[in-house]
């Protein structure tokens, strides 16, 4: 019912970082491209078959020293329902290997809506008397705008299911200002009246680590407010993108963890994903350790400046 | 680049209203549901079928006198990536009878990742030399949250494909006052804000309605609000749920359309599509028939408000 789980493998793994799996047919080694060409033809099944070999290769480079993925689904319905299909396959993989999912959907509706969403990602769907897991992620991120009313339908999901949400708070991208660094009602700004919905719907999820089911998102590029709002926000853990390519420096996360390390953890996708084509004469077929090393720098850059988690 | 083919729909079957697809098992007669599982088993497949045949059938009872449909993205995730077919098979259809698409998908996210949900929905995708339309809606229903960087990726593919968005403003369910109501900044609420960002954001994309390409969601359940944001947001066309099951009467919507008798379209989904259940002595079979009949009588009772539109 909270995020436990996801903490947990942040400890045993001593890194507090999630690889975001947002495959585009441009980032995949050519070799792979072929092999699923060749198999499917050059249609929307062969692009979603080369995104699930590409992910496999991730996720067992990844598997040992990473404790959560983050497939981002708009990636995968760009490839239409058979790219779905090459989410759902992802999604199965990354937990067979013992990986915690966070499925990024930013999904957002209200009542029966809401609960079919919650159902889709989180939960479970009957079919007369037979029962399936749509797509069986164990978070998945959400957007707050409609209220208590687009919430509320998930909170009961992670009651039952032991599962958990992160609700858009801060973002990382420049005009995430326009609105949420307004001053609202009688909040400072926007984003700090979602953060104190989210510590109130999380009040009745509460983890025994003192954080709830409830997280939020909060980007690494607002190293300021990420300090603000780990004091304001004691019970919300954080799920933080913007690190990497969007220019978040490890420097600047020091902020989002509490005194004990935890608190947080951190999103890289392009930088992980594409390590290979930085790497210099990095043969693609290297790809997945080229990601594997560079998962490894980015848990070292981070954790030193995190000694209470640094294992 | 605009609403403009959907606004001619509306004047062509001098209807200003959509019919929600929000399709679950139970809202599907048996013999449907009987037809798929004998085809495919019980199982997500055999679902996902079952709601394809019963939208088949209400798209061609439906087609000559509603100008669009608008599938709800919860409902076809609900049944895994084969309902997510089922989605991509229901908008091919509804497009082939001639019909006006409007994706509910209250996507949001930020820069390349915004573009791949763009493409999903409304665009195009490469793979290699070959071009395919991964869903192909004529609209999509967007979360501003996130701010202009959110918005600005779809307004490429509206201005190049000819399509269009509705932004989240004023929402119709009980909890939207919670944030959409507070004074914000120098406006007197969050959803005035969205409001004048959706003005902002549709001066590209002008039609010669005078509507923009960026509409906006106005529940029909805040008949002051509605006529509010029509006085105050004269290029942005609304998209109002709420009718019907949620209460909001035709009445209520007078305010949402100009001296002209546009600027709205209003949806109804449970009440269109479950009509069979509440008419007396209606056979299942008869199913689609109730909810023609049902599409008829809303469109007089919210045109009996709107003299202008009136055929």
């Amino acid at each position: 019912m909270s995020l436990d789980r996801l903490i947990a493998k942040i400890k045993e793994t001593g890194n507090p970082t999630v690889a975001g799996l947002d495959p585009k047919l441009d980032y995949i080694p050519s070799y792979i491209k072929e092999e699923a060409f060749k198999k499917y033809g050059e249609t929307l099944e062969g692009a979603a078959h080369a995104l699930l070999l590409f992910n496999k290769g991730l996720i067992d480079a990844l598997c040992d020293i990473v404790p959560a993925v983050k497939p981002q689904c708009a990636y995968y319905e760009m490839y239409g329902w058979q790219g779905v299909k090459a989410l759902y396959d992802t999604i199965a993989y990354a937990k067979e290997k013992g990986m915690y999912v966070i499925t990024d959907g930013k999904r957002n509706d209200i009542g029966t809506t809401m609960e079919a969403y919650a159902a889709a990602h989180l939960g479970e769907v009957k079919v007369n008397d037979k029962t399936f897991e749509p797509f069986g992620a164990d978070a998945l991120t959400v957007n707050g705008y409609l209220g208590s009313d687009g919430i509320k339908p998930l909170l009961n999901i992670c009651r039952e299911k032991d599962k958990g949400i992160f609700v858009l708070v801060k973002t990382s991208n420049p005009s995430s200002g326009e609105l949420q660094d307004k001053p609202i009602g009688d909040s400072p700004t926007l984003y700090r009246e979602m953060g104190a919905l989210c510590e109130s719907w999380g009040e009745e999820l509460m983890g025994e680590t003192g954080y709830s089911g409830v997280g939020a998102v909060v980007g690494a590029t607002y190293p300021d407010q990420l300090t603000e709002l780990r004091k304001a926000l004691p019970h919300t853990f954080f799920l933080v993108p913007g690190y990497g390519a969007q220019g978040g420096s490890a420097a600047n996360l020091a902020g989002a963890f509490d005194e004990n390390g935890i608190g947080a953890i951190v999103n890289a996708s392009r930088s992980i994903m594409c390590a290979y084509k930085k790497e210099e004469n990095c043969d693609e077929k290297d790809y997945a350790a080229a990601s594997r090393r560079e998962a490894i720098r980015m848990r070292d850059d981070i954790t030193s400046f995190i000694p209470a988690l640094k294992k």
